[in-house]
């Protein structure tokens, strides 16, 4: 049996088929341009295989997850071009005649970390997963489901006690100015300091301003859901960032409730180079399939 | 038979008995002194009562809930002088006989909300409940179980982006200063303006402050969690004042996501003069009685 994900992100879409252990078979990766062409390669690289069984996608947003909705299955208002209320799924099901997932990028990686955890032997009754890049968003797996019962969280647009040393800067967000993407989403380096994160030391102050941000968003997500684990991905995380954040997160806290071994509570993804959310995707594509084939046999 | 309800303030205890559909048949109050006194008193008033099958508690903290730690059922390291570390579940039970439960007071009050409201036909599957009094919590039940796994929520220790008319104030809080319960807990009229909330009326501008902060707190919860529904209930809350929440609530959401109609989302408590925990105490209680007995005959 060959199990599919799609990671669909703004600016890139990649494309694997795995097998049930979720070890990678096949990959591809391919720019997000117009939702036809992009999701048609997607529909072209999975036609390869004849044994694909089940099929996950896990996509930027918004989208709309509540299965009971018109919409279910739709990338709805999103500020991507030519994306707005694109029948993502159902372009899908229309060309692949397999079991399919539909959920966000966020839930998709939260869940590939929930099960590398669980193959380390961590049982984590509750995980949040936050990715810290172009965006800023999170999805949480609790009790092996995801929360979101309106429709899927939108953590990055909570706001935040401001920095001191960063007052004057108003954010980058659209919608909101200085909620947590506004604030700390990749484009705001060059949006302060007219140059790309990626050229900035570790030792700038802006990124002790970066931490105390994102030190808040996991002080919330504590306070709020208590996890076992919170987990940074995106472009702008580091271990060496995260130091930073562990640090700002103390003295936030002042010891007011005990989270555990902090190097253990606030980390780096355990998938390399970004898999978790295709790892996620083929468990989620085969739970998928033994969901359909259960209802099959009823 | 009769289901036994204790709702434990820091101030003072409700003690409370109902029958299976939840109508109190007899309820008690008294301040809320030594852990010793009170509890004997609460434990006084169920001996009185031969067909009580279960009782539930509802109790202020913070408190261990995991089932599996060694101080389960323990008030733990509270402000409240005398009651750090009080065995308070154990004292229970070494005078009464029957199954008890165990959460926080804003547990049993969404509890109770989360009742209430599927009487009125209206399943929820998420709902938040908020205290905004002496102290400011949160409970959240999803499908029908309470949010934390390392232990209950601490919403009241979030940040918040600051008011500009409100910068001066550093807030009440001992451990956090300016954190959500530091700025909107009822202390802080007295600690702003020298007076009691309930001689400021609502036309006075520190009330919008209070608003500006109390939608962030829902709006923290809406972005995190998509509940159906947030309820706010606790001494600093009315009508009138929600009106203003609902206002800066829009404010703050710029339309990015929709929650349906405010009026229904963020919500005085169904239940009347602060009943929401003794509803869901007897709930809790029946729940815990099933529970029990189903394992006996296992």
């Amino acid at each position: 049996m060959l199990l599919g994900s799609i990671e669909a992100g703004g600016t890139k879409f990649v494309a694997a088929v795995g097998n049930e252990q979720y070890q990678v078979q096949e990959k591809i990766q391919y720019p997000t341009t117009t939702p036809r062409e992009t999701i048609q390669k997607s529909i072209n690289f999975f036609k390869k295989f004849s044994d694909l069984r089940g099929i996950s996608v896990a996509s930027f947003g918004p989208i709309e997850i509540r299965k009971n909705a018109t919409f279910y299955g739709y990338v709805t208002d999103t500020p991507k071009p030519g994306w707005s209320h694109t029948n993502f799924l159902g372009m899908l099901r229309s060309a692949l005649d397999v079991p399919m997932y539909w959920t966000t990028d966020v839930n998709g990686s939260a869940y590939g970390e929930y099960i590398l955890a669980m193959r380390l032997n961590q049982k984590l009754e509750a995980l949040t997963y936050y990715t810290i890049g172009t965006g800023v968003g999170a999805g949480t797996v609790l009790d092996g489901k995801f929360i979101g019962t309106l429709g899927h969280p939108e953590i990055g647009h909570v706001r935040l006690k401001r920095h001191p040393d960063d007052l004057s800067f108003k954010g980058i967000c659209p919608y909101h100015g200085d909620c947590l993407e506004g604030l700390v989403a990749g484009p705001t380096f060059e949006a302060r300091l007219g140059k790309k994160g990626q050229d900035i030391p570790l030792t700038d102050h802006v990124w002790d301003i970066m931490a105390y941000y994102v030190a808040q968003a996991a002080l919330q997500t504590t306070l709020q859901l208590r996890p076992q684990k919170i987990v940074f991905g995106g472009g702008v995380v580091s271990e060496e960032f995260l130091k930073k954040v562990r640090k700002e997160f103390t003295v936030l806290m002042n010891n007011y409730i005990d989270v555990g071994d902090l190097e253990d509570y606030i980390t780096m993804p355990l998938a390399k180079n970004n898999g978790s959310a295709t790892i996620g995707n083929f468990a989620l594509a085969l739970k998928e399939v033994n969901r359909v084939s259960r209802l099959e046999i009823l």
